[in-house]
Formats: C-alpha cells, structure tokens, sequence
C-alpha cells in the first residue's frame, strides 16, 4: 500500500505547471497534501485542484519544510536556486529544467526506458527535454531488439514549447496577417505566423543549437549509449501544440518493417498511428492532449540497408514535460524511493 | 544575336502561369509573340503583360501552330495530353508536370547543375519538382567537389505547392480557428492551419509517397548518379509560400565546413544566410519572391564523420518551377536549342 505525500509544485502558474496540477488530479496521485509555489508575482492568486481553491506561495526557505516530493517545472535558474535547499530539507526533486539533466549523479528518467536508473537518485531526478522524451519513448523499443548505431533527426517544434505566451503571441502575428498587417515579434525572435526558423537556442562552436544537443546528450545517457551517434535539426513551426518529429534510424543490420511495426504497436507509451489506405499518419492536432506519442510511417530507409524512417507526434507539454515528471513521481511511489537516498545517509 | 521567339504558356492563370508570365516580363525575355493559353472555363479573360491585356485562349489543336516554345505548367494529364501535339506543330516544350520527367528520351534540367542535358532533347525538356530543384541547386556544388554518398532530406513544404487555392484554405482555416470554429478541409485531406501532416501524395508499396520518390528518382538523374542513396520525409507544413529543408549529407571523406561553406557562398542560384551570432538563418518568409536558393547552418555532422548538415529555404513557385522554366528557355535561347532536334531530323 502506498501512504499520501506532500508534494509541491514549483512553477505552478506555467504551461508545464498547470498540465502537472491536472495530471495529479486525473491520475489521483495519492497526496497528503498539495503546495503551489510561484513566483512573488503569483503569489496570493488560487488555482483549481479537485475542485478546491489551493493559493499560490511565494517560492521561500521555508518552502519545503514537511515536502516529500517537488516538482518543478520553473526553468534552470530556478531550479539552481531552489532545487538543493530542497534536497536538504528532505525532499525528492523532480526537475523539469535543463539544469542537472547532464550531472552524472542525477539520473536522467524516461519511465519507459530507464525506470531502472532512478534508484540511484540522491535526491534529484531530472525529466528530460520534450524533444528527447519523445523520440525516446518511440525508438528505444526498437533499440532494445537491435542496438540503433545511428540517428538523423529533424523536428517540427510548436509554439507552445516556449510557454504558453509564445502560443498567443503565434495567434496574435497570424490575427495581424490576415488583417494585412505587420506581425510583431517579441518573444520570439523572428515572426512565426505562416513562417518557421531553426530553433533559436543558443549555438555552440560546432554549429548546433542547445535543443539539437539536448536531444544528442540527453539520448545517449537516457540509453546508456554513451557513443550513440545522434545528429538532429531542430525546427520551428507555427502549430500550437505537440512536436513533430522526422527520424532516420540506422543499425548493424536490416531492421524488418514488419517486426518494428509489431514491436510498436506494443510499446509503452507508444500509438501506432498508420492507416495508408487513406494516407493518414500522426498529425500535431490529433496528438495534443494526448499521453501516447503517435508513430507512423515506419519504412525500410531506401538509402540504407540497415536503415529505418519513421515520423512522430507528440505533446510535448504532456508527455514531453508534465506526464513523464508525473510518471517518474509514480515511479519513485511504486519502488518506494521517494526518500532521498543521500539524506537518508546523512 | 538572339532572335525573338514565339511562346504560348500553357496553364497562363495557375500560381506557376502567374509566376512564368512575370518572369518573361522581368527578364526581358526575347518574345515575338505570347500566346496564353488554358482551359475553356479562362477563355476569354485577359491578363496583363507589360502593361497589354493578353487575352487567354482555351487551348485546341490549333493552339500551336506558329508557337516556338510551349511553358507547360497545367499538371500532369494536361501535359500529357498536348505535349506531342505541340512537338509535332514544331514547338519545344518545357513541361513543369511530373509527366516526362523520368522518361529517358526527356532531358530533366536544373540549368545550374546539368545545362549541358538540354541539348539533348527530342522537343520536350522537365522541368524538375519544387523540393528537387531547391535541393539540387543547394548541394550540386558539394557534389562537384567530392561525391555525395547519401542524402537524408526532411521538408517543410509550404502550401502554395498545392497552387493558389491551398494558400487561400490554410488562411481561411487560420481565421476559422482564430475565431473558434471548425478548420473546413477541401483541397487538403485534414487542416493544415496550426498544423502539419506527412505530404498527402499516393504512397506507393515501400512507403514512401510520391513527393519523396520524387527527390529519390529525379535527383539520381540530374546529377547523372543513378546509385545516389537519398532518402526523404517530406512534410506539408503551415507557411504560405517558400520551401524548406533540412539536409544531411554523406561522403566517402571528410567535406571541409570551411570549404563547403566558402563553396556555397560563390555557387549560382545560392545565397549564403547565416548570421552565427544573431542566430539568423533561412526563414521561408526571405525566400519568398527569391531567385536564389538561400542555404545556411552548413555544419560539420556530429554524428558522421564524413558528413555535413545544412539548411535552405526556396521559393517553390519561382526557383521551384517558373524560374527553373525560364532559365531553361534561356538556355535553349543561348545555345540555338528551341528547334527540337527530333523535327529537324525528320
């Protein structure tokens, strides 16, 4: 039997943050009691939890005194600030942010694939970046028949991957276009509307941006694959939500279309989604919402004996956020490891 | 000295026959006569051509009589249907449909890559699909220097590839959404505003639908490589005008970024966009009304050791079809090539 806990949502007033407070509602995550935290902004406004008013806390040091799990989902500098006073004071820390994805000792969690690796928490877990989670979830079942040596990825990121104010600001540049005026761009560097552009993430020395590097380091250890060869372009597009995702798979030897489809069709996580009578394969609008990432497309890569193509949709707000921080919650309730191990050390 | 030519357009009031008939206007084309032809439902109409009013004409048997050179650009089956009717009337054809690209007698030309085809028509030379021909002017450059292995292409097609009605129901089902209704579906199988789909041509056995078979196939023959391995996702997404793609490329060694990117910078039809330090690349919404082919974020694959990554944005209408057109005439006009030399030689 597992017995309620203390949880605290860091971040609560975003996109991720309110997809969190709905999930513990729909997946009744058994909660001792719940806290919001926000920013001094927020603070003092109420969201909706079952039905009750839960007010919103200026995130502080005495934030997480009698917390057993936070989860956060405010970005890095927040999570850098708050996440080891957490710690210290006794909770788990499911992190949201980009801050300790790549720290050897915080493990780096997709409940599909790696469930296994968060026994080693010492009391910070990270949830990868929506782009990875879901090509996670949609490849390594392939990779556990046949160790994949090889990934050419190209996305098709929404607007809603930035926030909830980039999808109204989307909204509002295409209202301008269709009146015949100028679009505005201020969140985004360059106009969305009717437009797209690779993914403003700062580029390193090689030319990479920071979401295409994500999705090449946060792979290889969610694997275990430290050599996994990945190469991705990350692109984005005016949808409101869910990623899409092109991604070319190669191994040591041929793959069989038929058995990656069998293979698929009974992943967790994973929903076929291919009819090719009526050329219908995942779409951005039939994935958002959705928990499952919907694959299609699975082909022998013509180019490649040992090669396969397949396409993806996902909701990057749900799966690639708020659901799997969720699942891995679930997960640590389960294996009963919400207990930090380095304090229970101490 | 070039003498003027008498050239019929047929297909005059498409998104292409719009596009070609600016062209003639812009380049100054050597023209003794225009003859705009199309189908019985224009007849009658006029369009404006240097400031006259061009009457069109339903196209018949007698439509070519007196025509040196036919612009094709009404699809396929109308291709088909009046091509070797305006062969025999002594005209050359340059056809914009799929209908004899692969058809080994019909030179298949991107007047940047492969000029010296032309000359070898029997009286009616392809023009090359949108995505092929953007492609292809991108990347022939580095093929000259050291051959391309492989190709792994993923496309952001935009949806005035599907002509002028498409860009007008992605608008109409934007503002529909905007509003909170439905998106209505007519030319398109499923609403494209605010989303993307798999591009929606017929699959065939392999999986891979005609829009990708056409890269396959037509590239192979451009570049006079029949074994070349390309294999492509292509994709309809939101933008009204301008194609993209994300391009991997493969050698058998290492192609120098420096080098490739000091290649690009002076190669025809290609126009280097790439601001590292403002983040600044291609964007569909600076390729639209461009000639060039706007190429940038050339990296060094960090998942192949002997391959590169890049990014272009093009114009499907002008460079992707009406421009490739014209270039060809121009070509046909240089070398004294618009007799076809099948009709000489009977």
């Amino acid at each position: 039997m597992v017995h309620p806990y203390r949880v605290a949502i860091l971040g609560a007033t975003g996109a991720v943050g309110t997809e969190l407070l709905e999930l513990l509602e729909q997946r009744d995550f058994p909660l001792a009691d719940l806290k919001l935290l926000a920013s001094a902004r927020s603070a003092g406004r109420t969201l909706t939890f079952k039905g009750e008013q839960l007010p919103l806390e200026a995130v502080n040091d005495d934030s997480f005194k009698q917390i057993d799990l936070v989860l956060a989902s405010a970005g890095a500098s927040v999570s850098k600030a708050w996440a080891a006073k957490a710690v210290a004071a006794g909770a788990v820390v499911i992190d949201n942010s980009s801050a300790f994805r790549l720290n050897p000792t915080v493990p780096l969690v997709v409940p599909e694939v790696n469930p296994q690796a968060a026994a080693a928490h010492q009391g910070i877990i990270a949830n990868p970046n929506c782009t990875t989670i879901l090509m996670a979830v949609a490849i390594y079942p392939l990779h556990q028949v046949q160790p994949i040596r090889r990934i050419v990825a190209a996305t098709y990121q929404s607007a809603s991957g930035a926030g909830a104010r980039a999808m109204e600001e989307v909204k509002t540049q295409t209202q301008a276009i269709l009146q015949g005026q100028e679009p505005v761009a201020e969140l985004f560097p360059y106009p969305l509307a009717f437009n797209l552009f690779p993914h403003n993430s700062p580029l390193n020395g090689e030319g990479y941006c920071e979401e295409e590097m994500k999705m090449v380091n946060e792979t290889r250890k969610i694997f275990g694959a430290p050599n996994l060869r990945v190469t991705a372009t990350c692109v984005r597009v005016p949808v409101l939500r869910a990623h899409s995702e092109a991604i070319n798979l190669e191994f040591d030897q041929p793959f069989d279309v038929a058995q990656a489809r069998a293979i698929l069709s009974q992943a967790p996580g994973v929903k076929l989604v291919e009819d090719w009578e009526a050329n219908y394969f995942p779409m951005p609008i039939d994935a958002s919402g959705k928990d499952e990432v919907l694959v299609g497309r699975i082909r022998q890569d013509l180019s490649h004996a040992a090669g396969l193509e397949l396409w993806l949709c996902g909701d990057q707000i749900r799966k690639g956020a708020a659901l799997n921080a969720v699942q891995i919650a679930e997960l640590l309730v389960q294996q009963n490891l919400v207990r930090p191990a380095i304090a229970l050390a101490n």
